[in-house]
Formats: structure tokens, C-alpha cells, sequence
């Protein structure tokens, strides 16, 4: 069971980080999956996605995995983020980030995302796995 | 002593990743460091600088002190990225990147950055450390 | 399949690396499973099984799962590994890793590992990724 | 300032942590150096030191750097430690671990440990990040 839906978290979303990247494709117990359209702020010559873009959609798909158990709480933030990069992942294709939170303390929540690109859904572009704080409460 | 001048890095980065964040501002012995001002793009509520434009502008100085060291080559990619998130950087201010290289291998070229804020330079926001693959040469 | 057998593997590890945590259980695709009896000098207070211990596990896992595919290599070694500390391992109960490769190239191989405690396999006590390099073969 | 002394220090982990590697040479502001000498234990062929005893040596200077600020604190547990290797650390030779603290809140600590050999301690043998979960004080 989860405490948002995805209609509700992209609502939220578009008031507390309305420059995010992408749209949420679903959400389920303890994970959520996004889908990000190429564009060309995205893009490093090949055209390949470029390794900032993947890293920041890899971060809010964390995200919307722990606001899918916790309910709307804008001040999770990012304690820690580590990236792997494993393939380029062309620009010509839509990247799809597979986030799994691994563990949702009071305090900390830590999770693992895997992004692919749509053009072999297969093989990872990149492996993230990622600490967020949550604020305690009152 | 660099194998190539900030101008010389700043025309080759324009070719191979015009997409850049910031600007160069010094290099030296196996370093590097860059400055961004923030624009809208940037921000998160607050307005602060959001997490990935400090990842992704610690990750292009980190290429930039390589490129110092090694000439231009557009191959080198990132192969990992880890980043602590220490502070908030606000968004009415430019943020600092130092890029230091530990170690230039062959193959392989490992570095941290410290990100700072115009406003309190002593104050790192994002402390960062990287690997970079280089291509062999024949 | 694989290119050298659990038996086979530990031949080899008793050569290059006898101080080696564990025992292996078993080896698939692009996979290793491990387990360690935790003993007096792998224990924390509590007791429980100190990092160290879980992360020197981890990676040895890891390198295990790499010489299935490979084949006896002594020289991969590893170039990073990044872990997360998601639960106490209590000190009385043998501890598993799954290490799954996620990239096999030429030159680097990348792979995660969760670790598990013998006392609730359902939840990971810690998660690792890391990079190995792997030798050019002539 | 520091809360404790290198000698306070050292009673204080010979109750908490008694089999930790290494001693402490020196602490100072957010930061501690400490020096391991090299036994069988921690050997792989070579000899060169194993890894896992370089990510243990720089997580145990990474706590001393924290007690150091916060005194004695036995709860204070490592969150998340990513450590890259750079180069082989000759087993024939101590090794010297420099911790600095980057951020001390009330809930995270974040910090940097450059691990060097003393057969040339101008080079870093691995270099460390680590974030340390403190405990709330009532």
C-alpha cells in the first residue's frame, strides 16, 4: 500500500520542484518508475543522454519512491547520491529509472535506482544508490 | 605546467560539450576551477541550487582539470560519481567548483571536487569524488 | 555459464588470496553467493559484525562472481566500492552476500552486492556497488 | 579545540571498539591522523595491504575525528562509506590515515580520509568519503 498516488505525487511535485525531469509511470510498495522524454537540454554530442541528466532523474525517482510511503514531505532531501555509469544511453530514446527503496528509517531512507534506456530495457545505463534524510516529527 | 590554456579548454569544450555549465576561472597542476551563476534552470524552492546542477557542474570540472593535464580528448567519460550533499547552496548566489586530481593513470583518472557558495567560500555544499576512463592511445 | 566451477574458484583463492572471508555457496550468470561464519575478529560490541568485516565480504563476493565469468584472473582488483549501512548484523549468525554483475566489459566490470543476515534474509544489512578493473589480456 | 585527547580517545575505544586497527597520532580541529603497521592480517600477495584493511583503517580515523569534536559518543555508526583505490600500498610499510571532517551537524557528520603509505606519503593510497549518523542527545 502506498500513501500517495501517482496522480497526487505529481501534484506535489509540480509545487515543491516543478523543474523536475520526467513523469511517474507508477508506484508500488517500497518503489516507483519514471520515464524521461529526450530533449535537447539533455543531450551530449553522439547525441547520448549526458551524465548529469541521468544522475538527476535517477535522485527524483528516489524521491517519488519515498513519497509514495511517507505522504507529501518536501523537506526529504538528498544526504548522499553514488553513480555508476555502465553504457551511453542514446539520445534518441526515452530513459526509464527503476527506483527501490531498500530501507525507510524515522531518519534516513536509502535506495538503489537502475535506469535504462527504452532502446534495450534489458541493460542498466546507470546504477545509483542514494541516501535521503527525513525530517523527524513533532 | 598544462598541456592546454583555460581559452584553448574553453574553445574544445565548446565544440565537444557546448551544453556546459559555468565557466573556467583557473587551471593548474592537476586542478581546476569553475564557476557557474545561476539562472532559473538551476534553482529548487527556496530558492536554492538544486542537487543535480552541482553534481553535473562537479563533474565537468573535474573533466576540465583532466583536460588541463592530457590535452583535448572528447573520449574521457565518467565512470562513477559519488556526492555528499553537506549544505544548501542558495540560489541567489554563484557556486565554486574545486577539482583536484589524485590520481591521472593511463586509463584511469580519479579526482575530488569541492563545490562552494559565493556566499561563505569556506563552507564546501557538495563534497565529490570521481572516476574518469581514458581512452588508450595507439 | 560459467568458466570455472565453485570448487575450482576456491582452488584458485586458496593461491591468491588465502586471508579471504567465507566460503562460496554457489556461482550463476554474472552472479556469486557467499557465506561467512562471523568469528571473534569480525565482532563490534553487541555483538555484532563490524563493517569492515561487511564490506571486505562484500567485495570479495564480488570478485568471486567476476572469476566465474572470467576465469582464474589474479590481477582484477578493485577500483571503488561505495556501501550503504542499512541494519545491524547481530554478531550471532552467519552473514550471506548476493553479488550480481551488472557490466562485464573488457577493461571494468561493475556489479552490486546486498548483504544479508542468516538471522532475516529478507532484509539487506548492507549494500554495496563497486568497479573492478580488469587487466588487458595480449 | 577538541572535546578529548588522543589518550582519552584511546581508553574510550579500548571499552567500544578494542579490535580496531591502528593508533592515533595526533587529533586536532575536525580533524585526527592515525598510523597502522602492517601485519600479516592484513596482507594480500605482494605483499601489498588488502583493501578491506584500508576501508576499515579510514572508517575507525574517520569516528576518531569525530569523538575528537563530540566526545565519547558509542553510538555514533557509519552511514555510508565509498572509498576509490588508486594504488597498491606495499605491504612492507605502515600506513597513515589523515581524516577531516567537512560537516559536524546533530545528526550527520561528513568527512574525507586520504589514506598514504610511508614508503611515500606524498601519494594517497585510496581516498575515502563517510557520512556517520550521531545519535540525538535528549
Amino acid at each position: 500500500m502506498t500513501e500517495m498516488t501517482v496522480e497526487q505525487i505529481e501534484h506535489f511535485l509540480d509545487e515543491v520542484f516543478p523543474q523536475r525531469m520526467g513523469r511517474i509511470e507508477s508506484v508500488g510498495e517500497m518503489s516507483a518508475t519514471m520515464r524521461l522524454t529526450i530533449g535537447n537540454e539533455h543531450l551530449r554530442p553522439g547525441p547520448r543522454v549526458s551524465g548529469p541528466t541521468m544522475m538527476g532523474f535517477a535522485d527524483v525517482a528516489m524521491y517519488v519512491a519515498i513519497l509514495a510511503q511517507i505522504g507529501p514531505e518536501p523537506m526529504a532531501v538528498t544526504s548522499d547520491l553514488n553513480c555508476h555509469f555502465l553504457r551511453a544511453a542514446s539520445g534518441d530514446h526515452d530513459i526509464i529509472a527503476h527506483a527501490k527503496l531498500l530501507k525507510l528509517g524515522r531518519r534516513l531512507a536509502v535506495g538503489e535506482v537502475q535506469v535504462v534506456s527504452a532502446a534495450d530495457e534489458t541493460k542498466p545505463v546507470i546504477l545509483v544508490t542514494a541516501s535521503y534524510v527525513l525530517p523527524v516529527k513533532s
